[in-house]
């Protein structure tokens, strides 16, 4: 029992601190997501080519959650945008305490879009809020369209779902009919976009959802 | 501060049990493997693989853990063996208490091999010793070659490592070497084999190694 005790103080303090910081984030009008996914899903991946086709109009920063390494942060900064790499020396996910670290010695007044590209697992970061504005799931087409059966608090607690690699649909089992099926019934209304980061296929609708926050942020910041 | 500690008597408790089941086992004679992996990297479809070619010559008996349903159970018992599922309930992880509730309820005198499909996780089930004598770990082509890199306590605990989907090699970028190098260097002598559980390539060499770690249990027992 003691350590539930703990471990539900621990969320709860989380909160109330995700909740401090997202503050600070609106304060400055930028958009903030949390991306989160299994190992390998393309998170990196999708936020190369989102910076690749925004950087010209869009200021973007990027913090990297990882357990070790700065390996995606650097494919990060090479493909141009500022980041930050977090490195989480064991632990499963990202939280509060953690991006307290790195947040304050970002300008957030030269950010339009913060990405926070959380740890490689479909089970943990689901727990722990971040100051974000939507939380954004990926589940690649190998991994299979049994992910948001398996892993429901993940699916529940996402604001979109993008299915990756689907250049891989040809030679994999994956249903993407079962997918959004599984996504309507545990958060019903949650878009899912099917995209390939290799192919470029699909990119444009991501890009367009992107868009429309961005909108909506700029215009509620007046 | 109190959070780590509960963790580390939490962590300890958890070794001290799983040495008290694996002498259980043991003392059967069973050969007993924990089988890790990132979630949709194939551990499934290796155990179904592994039950059609084995169920003729080894009595096999499979222990699933799933954060919740039994999609997995229904695939092993499908195939041909006894199976146990365990829902973790949200857990990212198998321990040893959620073991105690499977392990008195299989006749381990029945079992030549015992199969423990851990949570599809790639960082929080090896920090739990289960009673195994291997852990083998997955990692798909599709997920990246980076990932003994990523997330270096899973491999550090790793006796072999198994690329899966090898199939899919020519549709992605993954390097096979530089999964080897890396798992070299985090466990060196660890084996590491590759195989394709929808072409059969490799699958094998993993049954070649499965059936050295039996003969060698068979002879210990006999």
């Amino acid at each position: 029992m003691a350590e539930v005790r703990v471990m539900q103080k621990v969320l709860a303090s989380n909160d109330a601190l995700a909740e401090v910081q997202l503050a600070e984030v609106d304060r400055h009008g930028v958009l903030s997501l949390n991306l989160m996914s299994g190992p390998g899903a393309g998170k990196t991946s999708l936020v190369e080519r989102t910076v690749e086709r925004l950087r010209d109009r869009v200021r973007m920063y990027v913090i990297e959650g990882d357990i070790q390494g700065s390996l995606d942060a650097e494919r990060v900064a090479a493909a141009g945008a500022g980041v930050t790499q977090i490195n989480t020396q064991g632990a499963c996910h990202l939280d509060g305490m953690m991006l307290q670290s790195a947040l304050p010695g970002i300008d957030l007044s030269a950010v339009d879009l913060l990405i926070i590209e959380n740890v490689g697992n479909l089970v943990c970061p689901a727990e722990f809020r971040l100051p974000a504005h939507f939380n954004v799931t990926l589940v690649s087409t190998p991994e299979g369209s049994d992910k948001p059966v398996k892993y429901p608090l993940m699916f529940e607690r996402s604001d979109l779902v993008v299915i990756t690699k689907t250049d891989l649909l040809p030679h994999v089992d994956f249903d993407v009919a079962a997918v959004e099926r599984a996504v309507a019934k545990l958060k019903p209304g949650t878009p899912v976009l099917k995209l390939s980061c290799r192919t470029g296929e699909g990119l444009d609708d991501w890009l367009a959802w992107l868009g429309e926050k961005l909108a909506a942020k700029k215009q509620a910041a007046g």
